[in-house]
């Protein structure tokens, strides 16, 4: 039974590639890397409940356990290759992993990332993908490049994932409050992510450092300002926000969900100044904006700043697991 | 929290390699593949109560969760050289994770493996490592090259993993028969399987075919026979079988362990008959021996004989999750 789960998932996932000398079907994949290229890998792993709601379509939770990991490999500048799944299931539910495959081919098909492992088993559904790609070398994004006087971007809106979420609690109420217009726009925020691959690749060689978020906005700056051991200040006007989030939420609301919400796998960078105009033109060419929110200052941790650059305390910075 | 104990895990089993660029702390890992080298990739994962038995120790699983996966190396012939690891708690023990990271740690050290990724998560305790080795072009060992005429092995011994567990449960019975001594020595080969790299190294460019036994001897030779579109018999009188399980069990209870019992983590190959001198000298070097157990005959599927050729019904062949 388990090879005929694999078999579901390599058949609608596999993708040829030319460097896959061997995919699914053996102990393990072999692969041809490109010569001169550095391998960017990382990991993820979602578990119902915790990282997705119990009630996430089957086809929203393939497309997100590969969008989160993408999302890594979009935040080093990486071009995706090669995924490998690890899909522990309560049962052999055939429909559930057809469906799942669906949503994971579908954006690995975007992408051209090929399925090259696969393992399924039996538990508590839980999944954990592996992605693989490649950067030209030395020429990652990492977190600790950030210095003073580097301005700070992030791509896309934020605060829209946690807001669909928000709206799944609301839409269990009586009172529901929330338009389902934006319910809905929001709440595929949440399920189909949109990993910026390819503003990640713009990224390259421009940015100074670069982050996804993924914990929330300030949290993940947070982590960029420890690596590099900078400082740095956001201006709470500045965040952006997409129609759906301004249209359902009141700005205290909305800024807690900007500042605080994790998610939405945009991409937070900072770029030295010289590098603004030529970065931003690049990437409105890969049809994702990046907007200003702030710059790199001297010092330690982040600082959310209203228009009189007065410190806005916010009641938490992101969500940790295991917090 | 979760940074605290990717801490941990970094901390004992990062392991320093000219070739890891950037090692657990970024959005993802930057490595440096060999030139002119394949890349083999594997993944599996461990669920308690699936794959392991939940009373097994902490350090263990972090060994097996390892282990299994340099297996699939084995099994290809590749060079270890790293590994990510997502781990899944039901809580934030920081015990656990320092016992785990230990267990990990030790047979990472044995084969030179980076721990290159870490993602912890809240949810049932699941394991998922993915290693990555290498293997020169066109060398990587597959189960679909065995032909006719060829000679089967296993390397080591066989049963042991399944005795232990059997062990186990003969323990939590009233009538514990199986001697104390005999029942550390295969329980240990239960929680501490040996991955055989050196082995898979040395069958690089003898073998025909090879595969690891973790489903247990006859299903897992039955993978090689139906890639390869042979068949293959094994004389049962010839399967290695180890002091300890000499000393537990009957020749029935033995043959059956022997056949079908899973996770021992050995080597199942085929090899052309002229290579069988110098393979087995070669393998004799690095410590883990070879068995004689059968040969690839025309036809599908697998064939345990008696010593008249008679053929041997056995009531299950090896473990299929979710069967």
């Amino acid at each position: 039974m388990e090879f005929e789960l694999i078999e579901i998932l390599r058949a609608r996932a596999a993708m040829a590639r030319a460097d896959v000398r061997l995919g699914i079907g053996d102990d393990a994949a072999v692969l041809a890397p490109p010569a001169g290229h550095e391998l960017i890998a990382a990991t993820d792993t979602l578990v119902a409940g915790v990282h997705f709601p119990s009630s996430t379509k089957p086809e929203d939770i393939g497309w997100k356990a590969l969008a989160v990991n993408l999302s890594d490999l979009a935040a080093m500048g990486a071009t995706p290759a090669w995924a490998l799944l690890g899909l522990t299931l309560p049962s052999a539910d055939r429909d559930f992993v057809e469906r799942f495959a669906d949503g994971f081919a579908a954006l690995a098909a975007q992408h051209h990332v090929a399925l090259i492992g696969g393992d399924t088993t039996r538990g508590p559904l839980t999944i954990n993908v592996t992605v693989l790609g490649f950067a030209p070398p030395a020429q990652a994004l990492l977190r600790s490049g950030a210095r003073v006087g580097d301005l700070v971007f992030v791509t896309g809106t934020v605060g829209d994932a946690a807001a669909g979420l928000r709206c799944l609690a609301d839409r269990s109420t009586s009172s529901a409050s929330i338009p389902p217009d934006a319910c809905e726009a929001l709440r595929a925020r949440l399920d189909r992510p949109t990993p910026r691959v390819a503003a990640g690749i713009v990224l390259r060689g421009a940015a100074s450092a670069c982050i996804d978020v993924s914990d929330g906005l300030l949290a993940d700056l947070g982590h960029i300002a420890s690596r590099s051991g900078v400082s740095i200040e956001i201006a709470a006007a500045a965040l952006p926000a997409s129609s759906a989030l301004l249209q359902a939420f009141d700005a205290d609301a909305r800024l807690a969900l900007q500042a605080t919400g994790g998610d939405d796998y945009e991409l937070a960078f900072t770029l030295p100044q010289a590098n603004e105009a030529a970065t931003l033109r690049d990437l409105a060419k890969t049809g994702c904006g990046a907007t200003r929110i702030g710059r790199v200052v001297e010092g330690a941790g982040i600082r959310l700043l209203d228009e009189a650059r007065n410190e806005i305390a916010l009641p938490r910075r992101g969500w940790e697991h295991f917090a």
